[in-house]
């Protein structure tokens, strides 16, 4: 065959992202395989996850601190002379500073809104894959269960009529018993091959749960996108217009959100560890999952998780077996077509459905082949990890890139903001001068030294 | 088969777009099935990317109009009093709706980064898929001389010393010449289906084109849109430092910009309309280049492009008389074991050699049943119609998005520039004032009414 099909490699991201160290809550290392269901491992991510309420915790405390200082300073000067307090370029530059982060936060919102659209795209490959794969099996079912059908029914009326038009010839009831055994053993071995009948896991249930799962992901990201949006295009608007009460409601849904950053961040950060740990093999923890789930053969699994040279077909003697019996009942009618048919031409019609009714089996046994073959199967596998691993996992490092982007600027808007608040000019100038200053970032004039 | 797997289906984008009316130079109505070799469609496409250069047309004469008048207005009040000629909130009012203006075009400029990747994404998936494609043509072409290699030195080496072992049974002799001629027959047959041998066209090749083609636009629009948020963000500075020098660069780099603008989106326009035609009925237009470069017979390519149950396997004839000599060699060679070993037990080892050829031949066969089947090969045709009709038209129509928003924001930016520039304030007096006045929309301070 040549080398396998182009297929799914693990990029550089997973590589790195898998080096990350696991340890569970009592800080002795855990295997980076992915094992959600083992204890140790949850905790490792958890682990991932609580860094990011460190991360917090550090950020709430620094701005507290910062706060509580340029408060003291602020409010030192107020005993002080009147030249110290309003240092003239403070204001302006506290506030430039606060609306280039916010501006830094709404380039890290369009990333935000291109990782949680290449997440989605990523997620409905998975989908889509899942829906294809459950096509090919539910047709395999059918297409043997139409074709045991078929041949059933020819065993029992053609083939029927046949040997009571031919009962004279002893030796030609014989050749018809023949074949009549020989459709018989292929219709047994041909049901055998319709391995996934009766197992309880579905792909397209587990498609739609993934689908389910996936638009409420992607909604929440969109709301909290939106929110960071708003918060920073009416902080903007808040500065712009020097209006005090948006500037100080904008202050504490800055605070809110900085809370939600840091939080998605947390769970970004597990989630791209968790999926790089998936991704860097993702073989042995599938393949042990739907072992597990379908309780099918091991040798089947392998064939279509694997699909190379090494692994041969489990379904390669039923099918040669079957292709031989087929090939015998071909023969054996055609010898009967000329034994029978000049002596009993009764036996022509018979034979001749029975005739038809093989091409049409040689026809469905083909694409049976086809079906059964790992390539379909394997092709679908393939794109659903690439889906999952390269589409949604390049998503999910865009959202991580927003989360810290947006914290960042946050923190430096919340840090700036009560700054750029205090040097407004009371609400009664304000409302004089709104009408020329739409875009006062100034001090107040009183306290102009320049006029 | 139960209902086609699932697959594509123009979007709702391609249907309208598809509407669009096209006529070619002499304003006759075309039809709008793509058909890129024909002048009078390559006309209707033209003439829509002309709508494109009409617009600029009639921006650049809205503008220098605009431009004209309010230069007029600038000149008419400097003979009259002071009072009249900087209208305080003028300028801030212009200032701002340039702003504005600018993070509009920066909000469509991220669109654009977005579109420019997704329209890569789908361009990349065609790519994919052909070759995949390549590695399916290219296996069945391996799989059949390597099959009809096989059985040709079976034929040549074992069966020759079959035949000089047993040369004193002549019956036994004539059953190994039957073998033969059944071989020689399935290598024939065999030798057949490999129905892309000798064919000129090679999707490795168009691949690699396609990719490369793909590249330089992917590099150009990053390039056009970099220069876009550039003069955007410079502008910006300019405003927000009150740079006359930077203003007036970022004046006549806007105009440039915007006159790029509207060239990409007359060729997103054209593109779109195209890629919709062809888009809402791929089949006819694909099967007809297939069988002009190919020279493959109509059959094997209607049957590969459909892939229904309306259209049976080209291959299925062929496949089935391989089928049934195989199976009649495996038989003829059970009766020689039977007959010929107890009597030459010489013959035993090829016989057991050309049993083993057998089987591998079978297992072969059944992976060119699978090969040949039009699954795999349709699926791939169908992942490439995804990729070109959904990601990339999704792409192009973003791209179309940030061309207009880039052209409206600029031509706002452009009417408004001079107009804020106007209002800067002499250069003398801004570098008395920049240290205080880091953000300065206002009109110079000599002409504020309210000092």
């Amino acid at each position: 065959m040549g080398g396998p099909p182009p297929g799914f490699r693990p990029s550089g991201w997973v590589h790195l992202l898998h080096q990350v160290p696991h340890t569970n809550f009592q800080l002795r290392p855990v295997a980076s395989t992915f094992a959600p269901q083992e204890q140790d491992y949850q905790q490792a991510l958890l682990l991932v996850a609580a860094l990011a309420g460190l991360g917090l915790a550090v950020n709430l405390l620094v701005l507290g601190l910062y706060l509580l200082r340029s408060c003291c300073r602020c409010r030192r000067p107020k005993a002080g002379p009147p030249e110290v307090s309003g240092s003239p370029d403070g204001g302006g530059c506290v506030t430039w500073s606060c609306v280039a982060a916010l501006l830094l936060g709404c380039a890290g919102i369009g990333l935000g809104f291109y990782g949680n659209s290449e997440t989605s795209d990523g997620v409905s490959q998975l989908s889509f894959s899942l829906l294809h794969a459950n096509h090919t099996l539910s047709s395999i079912d059918r297409l043997v269960s139409e074709t045991v059908e078929r041949l059933d029914s020819a065993v029992r009326s053609e083939l029927t009529t046949l040997e009571e038009v031919m009962a004279p010839r002893t030796e030609l009831v014989a050749a018809a018993r023949g074949a009549r055994r020989l459709a018989e053993a292929v219709a047994q071995q041909l049901g055998e091959l319709a391995f996934w009948r009766g197992v309880p896991l579905s792909p397209i249930r587990v498609a739609e749960s993934v689908s389910f799962v996936e638009e409420y992901r992607w909604l929440a990201y969109i709301l909290l996108l939106l929110l960071d949006l708003l918060v920073c295009l009416f902080t903007l608007l808040g500065l712009a217009k020097q209006s005090k009460w948006l500037v100080i409601v904008m202050t504490v849904m800055s605070l809110l959100v900085l809370i939600l950053s840091w939080g998605s961040m947390g769970l970004e950060a597990a989630a791209a560890v968790g999926l790089s740990d998936f991704c860097s093999s993702p073989d042995p923890y599938v393949l042990n999952l739907t072992r597990a789930e379908t309780g099918l053969n091991p040798e089947i699994l392998h064939y279509y998780f694997l699909c190379n040279q090494m692994v041969s077909s489990p379904f390669q003697e039923r099918l040669t077996l079957s292709q031989r019996s087929l090939a015998s009942i071909y023969a054996q009618l055609q010898g009967l077509e000329r034994e029978a048919v000049p002596q009993f031409p009764a036996a022509q019609k018979p034979l001749l459905a029975l005739e038809e009714m093989l091409n049409v089996t040689e026809g469905n046994f083909h694409q049976l082949v086809a079906l059964l073959h790992c390539r379909g199967l394997h092709k679908d596998y393939g794109a659903a990890l690439r889906g999952l691993c390269e589409d949604s996992m390049e998503g999910l490092l865009f959202l991580l890139l927003f989360s810290l982007l947006s914290a960042l600027a946050l923190a430096t808007a919340l840090c700036s903001l009560p700054g750029a608040w205090a040097h407004f000019p009371p609400r009664n100038q304000n409302a004089l001068s709104s009408g020329s200053r739409p875009s006062e970032l100034l001090p107040p004039a009183g306290s102009d030294p320049h006029l």
